[in-house]
This record gives structure tokens, C-alpha cells and sequence, in this order.
């Protein structure tokens, strides 16, 4: 089976062509420019490719709802010139083959479910803290929507009884993203995120907000599995703390053979830096698998 | 169509027979003793009947996990005799038609999304606020499950600042449930909840509860309408702060349709005290679905 993968990001695009394990057969990366001369590598990388389907994974606003006018475009971006581009317009114009398409964050999930550290499991939980929090959340082979998709990195989340950090998300200041990010703790610091130090009390801060939201999405949605990723994850004291806590805030309340060995609940992404490809190729795969159940 | 249901309550067990609108054809109630006799006054209501499916909402713990031994069992409740009865191994032994087996809230969820106030919607989530906080969340026609099922009335939420209640919950102290339900009203204020006056400033701290649970919920899982019931939620005041708050807390981050208008967005249930035995009825429309869509 051979396909078509597009990771559109704010600073690249990396394209490939996948089967249907994941395995990549040829792969290429362009920088992000205006839509057009970016769009233009994109169909000379698909050009004369048989595709059995294509996976979109993109930053974002976009526009997921089937039923809409402009579905398949980025939105209000503050990259003016994508502004209401509509990516999947554009592909259909010479690609005519099942197209998946989603935020990059919900791909990364999809992917880490049909190839990572969630194979084999009908639900997960994928969550990345760097810049900014994002997560994706899988139930029955399916990536949750509703009426956009999700936005968990912006929950309100009861604040550490040592923290009066104002919090930097624009919106709304201390929801999770403002106060956990890495933009956060190096506003609290005063330092670059890889120069703080092990034992720098912020980690204790930041493994509580993370715990905290973790307990409300299993409280929720009862992922089978949760995978923590980015940036400020790659400080590898911090998951430890994480489960500690985690373990703590459910006080004993849900009782199931998963939440028993947190060490296999909570885990790493297993993609690395292929997450964004690999999630384009499944989110491929999940068009192609909802095109052949139509018939 | 007919479709049986059951709804198996603490107190008493409601049983009816209804068509795929919803309708009730005939309905029973009979209280809820030893496992034995109420399960014989089950097989009695149904006897001779022909059924096209049969659905069952019922009080809990009970196991959902369609892979384990004990499926269809109620768990760890406090009444002793229903400990690890199992309620779908005693109905197939009489009846043979697809069987829906889910909590009564999540019954009362997909109700409400079937004959109520979600009709016509993919997506929805049902909460209640009485005794205990439970809620059910609907996606793609689909309850959620996930490990086990949702327990979003034990979520972690920001204090109001005005408020240093300890919270009642069992095992969390101030969790949602622990700080808003009925009985932590009543510890609150030394009342009775229908004597609480609408005035009293309860009632700000439940509001603000309340939204920030739903936003919570609504980052998480995006709904495309919530219903809110339960005993707390006749306070007629009560609604409406709810909606103010939401409002404050989603700071402008989400802009979705829906969201513009907070009056559509979070309403009442329709169903009123049919939400349990209608939601039975939605529940085995639903494994009868199932079970065509393997076929
Ligand atoms: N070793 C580290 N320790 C703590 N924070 C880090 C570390 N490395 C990166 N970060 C933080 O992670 C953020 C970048 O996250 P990353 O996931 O790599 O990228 P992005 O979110 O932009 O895709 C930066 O804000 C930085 O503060
Ligand atoms: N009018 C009211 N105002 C405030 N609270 C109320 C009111 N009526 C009932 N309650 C509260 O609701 C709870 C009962 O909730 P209800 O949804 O009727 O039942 P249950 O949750 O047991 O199914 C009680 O704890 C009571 O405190
Ligand atoms: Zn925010
Ligand atoms: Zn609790």
C-alpha cells in the first residue's frame, strides 16, 4: 500500500510516501514559504505517484468540519499569507485518492496509536509540552472532534500552593498552557528551558500542572494509555514526578488494571521526530479505512 | 420497532417496552430487593414478548469491558447482594436480541442525544448534579468508554476565592463532586437544598463550579451541546450565572457557532424523569445498530 504523507508545519512541510506499517520509502523536506511556491513542491514531490490515499497533518487553526464551505483550509494563522488557504482544495486539484486531514497534534496521536507506544490499544491519549500544550485524544479507532477539536493544553487547573506566576497565555493567563509551557517556565526562571537546573523547583511545579491535567483527562476520557511528549518532557526527572503525583490526585478513586502500573500508563512517544509524518501517513491510512466502509 | 428497557436503579427498577421514536408502549416499576426476586419480576414484565433489541442503564460500578469474564456485572457497590451479580448473563438466559449495557448516566447521555435535546446531533454531553455528579459524553453516535468509563464529576477545579469549604467527597475531599453536588451544598449551608434561599452566595460558588467544570469539559472534548439536570440544577437561577461564567473563563479562545450562542449551547434536559428509562431504550437501538453493522 503506498501513502501519501504531508506534514505541514509553521517552518517546514516534510513529505513522504508510507505503507501501511508506517515505513517510509522516500521522504523530503521544504521550508515554508508562500502557499504557492510551497504547494508547488508539494505536487512535484506527488507527482506521477500512484497513492492509494493521502494523511494531512497541519498547524493550524484549520477548518475540520466536513459540512463547511472552506473545509480543508488554515484559518485566522498569524501567517498572513495562509491565511484561509484551503490545502485540501489544492490537493484535490491532482490527487484523487481518499485524504485525510487534521491538526498536527491530533495526527501525532493517530500516529503513536496505529505505530508508537499506543499499537494495538482502540484508545489513547497523546499530549506535547514545548511551546505551547497540545493534545489528541483516540476512542474506538476514532480522533475525537465534537465541534472543533480539542483544546486541552487550555484548561483551568488549581494552582500549586508555592506558585503566584501570572501565567502567560494570552487569553486567558494561567490555564495549563500559560503556566506549564516552556514559554513559562522560562519566563519564571529567568533562563533558557535546557539551562534550568535538575533541581530547580519549577519541575515540581510543572510535574503538578501536568498530573493535574493528566487526572482530568482520565477522568474524562479514560484513554487506555496516555504519551507525554516535547520539549520540556525531555527533562527526564520530570515524568517520575509526573506519575507520583498523578497516583496522589486519584487518591485511589478509579480502580483499573492500567491505572495499577503507571509506568506503562504514562509513557514517552516511541516516533521521535517522525510523529508528524508517521501521524500524517495513519490519519492517510484512517481515510482509506473510512472510504472502504462506506461501500 | 420494539425495544425493552430497563433501568436499573438503587431504589426501584423501571422497565419498559418502546419503538425507535422513543415511545413508551407499556412500563413498569418495581422496587430494587435481593437480586433474585427484582430480577424475577424482570423476567416476568418481558415474558413473551418479542424484542428486537433490549438496552440497560444501570446504577454501578458495573464492568463494561466486553472482554472480561464479568462483563455485565455489577461491581463494588455498597448494596451488598448486587455485589458481582451479573445482570446481562441472568437476561440472556431468556432473551435473545442484541443487548445495550451501560451506566445509567451514559443511558440518560445518549437519550437525550437520541429522543431529547441533542436530537439530530453527533456529538453531546449530559450532565447531572444531585446526590453526585455524573456525566456522559457522545461522539460520532458513540458513548465514550475508553479504560472504563468517564467520572467527570471528580475532576480537580480552581477554588472560588471566596470559598474554603473543605468538600465531602470520600476520596478527593474537593473535587468537583466533593465541592457542588446537593449534599455539599447542604453541609455548606445547614440546609436543606430546596430551603437554600436563591439569594444565598452558594449559589455563586456552584456557578462557578459548574462553568469551570463545562469548560473544562468543553476544551477537552468539544461538545456540540451540553445538557445539565439533576436536583441542584432546578434552582432556575442557577442556569444562567452558569452560562455568565462560561463565558468569563472561555475568554474568546474557542470561536465556534455554538459557542456565540451559550442559550442553545447549555441547556436543560428534555427528557425530564423519562431520561433514565428513554435512555435504556437508546441504548438498545444502539446494539442493534452494532449488531447490523457487523453483519
Ligand atoms: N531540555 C529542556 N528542558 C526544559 N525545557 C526545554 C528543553 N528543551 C526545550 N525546552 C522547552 O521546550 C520548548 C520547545 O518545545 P518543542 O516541543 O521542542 O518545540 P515546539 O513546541 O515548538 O514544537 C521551548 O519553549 C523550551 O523552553
Ligand atoms: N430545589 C433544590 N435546590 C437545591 N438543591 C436541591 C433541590 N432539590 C434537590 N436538591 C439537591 O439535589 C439532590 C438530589 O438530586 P436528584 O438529582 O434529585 O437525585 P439523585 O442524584 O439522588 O438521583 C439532593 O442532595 C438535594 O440537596
Ligand atoms: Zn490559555
Ligand atoms: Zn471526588
Amino acid at each position: 500500500m503506498r501513502i501519501g504523507a504531508i506534514e505541514a508545519g509553521g517552518t517546514k512541510f516534510v513529505l513522504a510516501i508510507g505503507d501501511e506499517k508506517g515505513e517510509i520509502e522516500r521522504r523530503q523536506e521544504i521550508p515554508t514559504e508562500e502557499p504557492e511556491r510551497t504547494m508547488a513542491g508539494v505536487r512535484e514531490f506527488f507527482s506521477g505517484e500512484e497513492l492509494d490515499a493521502i494523511g494531512v497533518g497541519s498547524f493550524g487553526p484549520i477548518d475540520l468540519d466536513r459540512d463547511s464551505p472552506t473545509y480543508g483550509s488554515i484559518t485566522s494563522t498569524p501567517k498572513v499569507k495562509w491565511q484561509n488557504y484551503n490545502l485540501i482544495e489544492e490537493l484535490k486539484t491532482y490527487i484523487d485518492a481518499p485524504m485525510g486531514f487534521d491538526t498536527d497534534v491530533n495526527g501525532a496521536a493517530l500516529g503513536e496509536a496505529f505505530f508508537g507506544s499506543c499499537r494495538g490499544l482502540d484508545s489513547c491519549l497523546y499530549m506535547t509540552i514545548g511551546t505551547g500544550i497540545g493534545a489528541g485524544a483516540m476512542e474506538s479507532w476514532k480522533l475525537i472532534h465534537g465541534m472543533l477539536h480539542p483544546e486541552m493544553g487550555h484548561i483551568i487547573l488549581r494552582k500549586h500552593k508555592d506558585d503566584d506566576f501570572k501565567g502567560v497565555c494570552p487569553f486567558h493567563g494561567d490555564c495549563f498552557e500559560g503556566l506549564a509551557a516552556g514559554p513559562a517556565l522560562e519566563a519564571r526562571t529567568g533562563m533558557k528551558g535546557r539551562d534550568i537546573p535538575d533541581d530547580h523547583k519549577v519541575f515540581d511545579i510543572l510535574a503538578y500542572y501536568v498530573a493535574q491535567a493528566l487526572v482530568n483527562y482520565i477522568l474524562i476520557l479514560s484513554p487506555k494509555r496516555i504519551v507525554v511528549g516535547g520539549g520540556v518532557m525531555h527533562r527526564g526527572h520530570v515524568l517520575g514526578m509526573v506519575r507520583r503525583y498523578v497516583r496522589e490526585l486519584l487518591a485511589g478513586y478509579i480502580r483499573t488494571p492500567e491505572l495499577e502500573d503507571l509506568d506503562s500508563y504514562i509513557v514517552y512517544p516511541e516516533l521521535g521526530n517522525d510523529a508528524g509524518i508517521k501521524g500524517a501517513i495513519a490519519l492517510g491510512l484512517s481515510a482509506l479505512e473510512d472510504e472502504q466502509r462506506k461501500r
